[in-house]
């Protein structure tokens, strides 16, 4: 068995729990954030830096690596660990949640998905058993069912449908997976109708995947409606499988989650905010392109511990921003990463302690945040 | 005295010598390369990673510089070492050149250079007094007097009226200069005329300047006549002290140009070439979007011990190139610059073991070149 998961600990107050996901490629302990790797790199890093921030593992995209370079050649060159110089563990998507929003002209069959890639307008079908070729090709140490991700907002009787679809797809990828060193994920629909997400959970969970992965979220719902469909998929999925939030979100949403028994997260907002020069830090966001860092001496936050912030100042990251310098990208995308995985290493280390609810009251005063229950998690994204 | 130039070792078939300049901030070996930082960063890479490079010194641009962020701002930082967190020697040119090749409506009097800012059309004035002014305030190791840059072509009279203009300025560059842990470089001019160049060295020269460079190359002579400059020039400056042959060059012209006694380069070529997927190699130059690439694992050139080549094949390097990401100019600026300081070492332990023939024929055997002596420097740039 090469994929194992462990629950370590168990939080008192909170459904937050410690654990360690073991792999081919190493362990990975939990809650975990995924950077993003989208095309085979985390945007401006190398594989060094990622082990320097303590990136357990990435996630990389399997639609854009399928449309380019393409599968096939990856597995020639040994297979995407080897391709991209990245040792530690791997996950990939099935490529459905890009096809929904990236590609053109998709059309969802029974088959699977028909569309048109964004590069060259070629035309592809991605069904689920080709979703876990390409998978097994590119060789990651998780892998994921091809969804349908329900468009959000959504009727009670077009999610039913969807989800049945997501379903019926999670079965024949389970039957098309033939790689025993590579754990498939199943995917849970349901859009925001909780008893379509408790009708999805029982469907998925009813296949005993190795892990349960939360779709369809962080599609311009509310928090409250987020929040709300955790609460009523959490507790179905079985406790001693990992469980997987796609695609979300921000600190306060990592945090939410730990609470309700997340153990994995991916998103790009560290990532892309950092290129857009928006900083994460422990009291609020800083965007380093304000005029009042010009001459500002100070780091980014002074008490965090990341290179960028141990040898640059807010004047030098503003000028490298305005002047599109290449190097922007690279620190600010340092230091977001650092906030991210130590958020998540503070989650871990509050479990351990038996002391979330403080860490997690701490956390809201020091950003002096207020909870956000209006607004959409997409307005959220642009807003903070 | 902060800055001190010793000739170590004379080559007894060329006139290349092995040098050593000391500095405040460490000390250059010479003949040397100097990466380019225009901006206050080699583009893409950090210190750290210059100094893993083995780079001992780098060039900042002072037009970029003073128009953003501004040299106050800069002195106010700590100076420029302290702001772009480079801890070994650094030169300041004079913000002529880019004045004459990047900002619009400059015109030139013997009070200065007027120019507008090619960022926002603001309006400037800098006189020689100016140009030691702002590199005071950068605080750079070595800074440059302000010249003019003489078109190329130009006639023997606008040639003579053009280098009178530059001793003027260079004699008024001496008497503003105060600081003396920097070193304020002479400029050389005088076109393609020799005889002119030989007045500009004899000029120049009798400010008695700690370094001296040679200006107004590479803009279009051809190969022949740049060397025949080189043989006019450098044979008239002191040979104890150091010989900067400005903006050049490509490989070929830093072997060529140590082995006519130049002991410092600068050049864009490398960075440039790299963010353009041009890769410099022993066997010549490879460009790495070419489709025979696209699953091809090899390292960009096996003998290479850089960093990229290492860890990555030309597949994945072509990929990241095809995908525009951001490592990709990274990895293929990490390799070129090695490349150029590997070959700058390799001709410093030529001149050690006072071989430095034996080396140039390995070099120009390997590379499969033909010397070229038609062509001009600039269609070179883009033809090799």
């Amino acid at each position: 068995m090469s994929f194992l998961f462990t629950v370590i600990k168990e939080d008192s107050v909170s459904s937050a729990r410690l654990g360690k996901i073991l792999t081919s490629h190493g362990e990975v302990n939990t809650p975990a954030f995924m950077p993003v790797g989208t095309q085979g790199t985390v945007k401006s890093l190398t594989p060094e830096d990622m082990e320097d921030l303590s990136a357990e593992i990435i996630l990389c995209n399997t639609y854009h690596l399928f449309l380019r370079p393409g599968h096939e050649v990856i597995a020639r060159l040994g297979g995407l660990h080897s391709f991209i110089h990245w040792k530690r563990p791997l996950l990939t998507d099935s490529g459905g949640f890009q096809i929904y929003s990236i590609s053109t002209l998709k059309k969802i069959k029974e088959e699977g998905v028909f569309f048109r890639s964004h590069l060259d307008g070629s035309s592809h079908l991605l069904t689920p058993e080709r979703a876990v070729e390409v998978q097994e090709a590119l060789g990651a140490d998780i892998i994921m069912c091809l969804d349908e991700c329900t468009p959000y907002p959504s009727s009670f009787d077009y999610t039913q449908g969807s989800l049945s679809l997501t379903t019926r797809w999670a079965e024949r990828s389970k039957k098309a997976h033939t790689k025993k060193d590579q754990a498939l994920f199943g995917i849970i629909q349901g859009g925001m109708h909780p008893d379509l997400r408790k009708q999805s959970t029982r469907e998925i969970v009813g296949f005993d995947f190795p892990g349960y992965a939360i779709g369809g979220l962080g599609v311009g719902e509310t928090k409250g409606m987020l929040y709300e469909i955790l609460d009523t998929t959490v507790p179905l999925i079985p406790s001693d499988k990992p469980r997987y939030l796609m695609g979300i979100g921000t600190p306060q949403d990592l945090l939410e989650g730990a609470k309700k028994g997340i153990d994995m997260f991916d998103c790009v907002l560290p990532t892309r905010h950092a290129r857009n020069g928006m900083l994460f830090t422990g009291f609020g966001n800083l965007v380093i392109k304000n005029a009042e860092y010009a001459d500002d001496p100070k780091p980014i936050d002074p008490q965090c511990g990341c290179y960028t912030c141990q040898h640059y100042s807010r004047a030098y990251l503003r000028h490298l921003f305005m002047a599109k310098e290449i190097l922007s990208a690279r620190l600010n995308t340092i230091h977001n990463l650092y906030y991210y995985l130590n958020l998540m290493k503070d989650i871990r280390d509050a479990i351990r302690a038996d002391r979330v609810e403080e860490f997690s009251c701490d956390f809201y005063e020091k950003q002096k945040t207020v909870l956000v229950n209006q607004g959409t998690t997409r307005s959220l994204y642009f807003v903070q």
